[in-house]
C-alpha cells in the first residue's frame, strides 16, 4: 500500500496552510472534520466530481493541514490541528471561527468565489 | 484620475482574504506596512519587477486586504485593520504574529515556494 506523504510539523509552511485554506470546498472540508471527527473521503457532502475531491484532499494534506491515513479500502482524514496550533498558533481557530460565521450555505460562497472581477486595467504601482 | 476600487467591508470574503495572503511577497508587504504605517509603493524593498508588484498590490487591494490612495503623482497603501478585524477577528493578528515568528529571512521563504515538490500518482479519494 502506496505511504502518503505528510509534511514534518517543522516543514509545514504558512503560506501553504493560508493557499490550502483559501477555497471553500476545502473550508467546508475541514470545518465537517473538527466538528464530526475523523472522517472518511464518502462522508463529505460535497457537489465535486470525486477527481476533484482527491485534488483537493491532497491539496490539504500535502500543505499540513490534513492528515490521512489508510484503513482497509476507505482512507480517514483528520485535521492536524495539534500541530497547526504548535507551529501557527490561533491560526486554525480563527479562520473557522470567521468561516462558520459566515458561510451560512457555502454553496453561496463557492459561487462568488467562482464569478469573475470586472475587469479593468487599473495599475498600482 | 482613476478611483481604485475597494470591496466594501461586508463584501470582503474570507477565501479571497486568505488567498491575498497566501504568498510570500504580500505577506512581507502586509507586515512592512503595519510596522511602519501608510507607505508608498515605491518603499517595499522586494526584489521583484515594478509590474510583479503592482500585481500583487492588486491583489491586495481587490481582496480587500489594503487601502491604496493617490497623493500626487504616489499611490499610498495602509493595512484595512478596522474592517479586516471586524469582519474576521483575530485572523490578521494570528496570520502576522506566525509570519513575523517564522520569516527570519522571507527571501528563503519565497525559494522554498518556487521550489516543485516532488512528483508523484497518489490518490486520496
Amino acid at each position: 500500500m502506496k505511504v502518503l506523504h505528510h509534511p514534518n510539523r517543522d516543514e509545514i509552511e504558512l503560506t501553504s496552510v493560508l493557499y490550502a485554506l483559501s477555497d471553500p470546498i476545502r473550508l467546508h472540508i475541514i470545518s465537517q472534520i473538527r466538528s464530526e471527527g475523523e472522517s472518511p473521503c464518502n462522508a463529505f457532502q460535497v457537489p465535486i466530481a470525486k477527481s476533484t475531491l482527491s485534488h483537493h484532499l491532497r491539496t490539504l494534506r500535502e500543505s499540513g493541514v490534513v492528515f490521512t491515513r489508510s484503513h482497509g479500502t476507505q482512507r480517514l482524514i483528520t485535521v492536524r490541528e495539534e500541530d497547526l496550533n504548535e507551529r501557527f498558533p490561533g491560526i486554525l481557530d480563527a479562520i473557522l471561527r470567521a468561516y462558520d460565521a459566515t458561510a451560512s450555505d457555502w454553496t453561496e460562497t463557492v459561487e462568488s468565489v467562482d464569478s469573475e472581477p470586472a475587469s479593468d486595467t487599473e495599475q498600482e504601482a
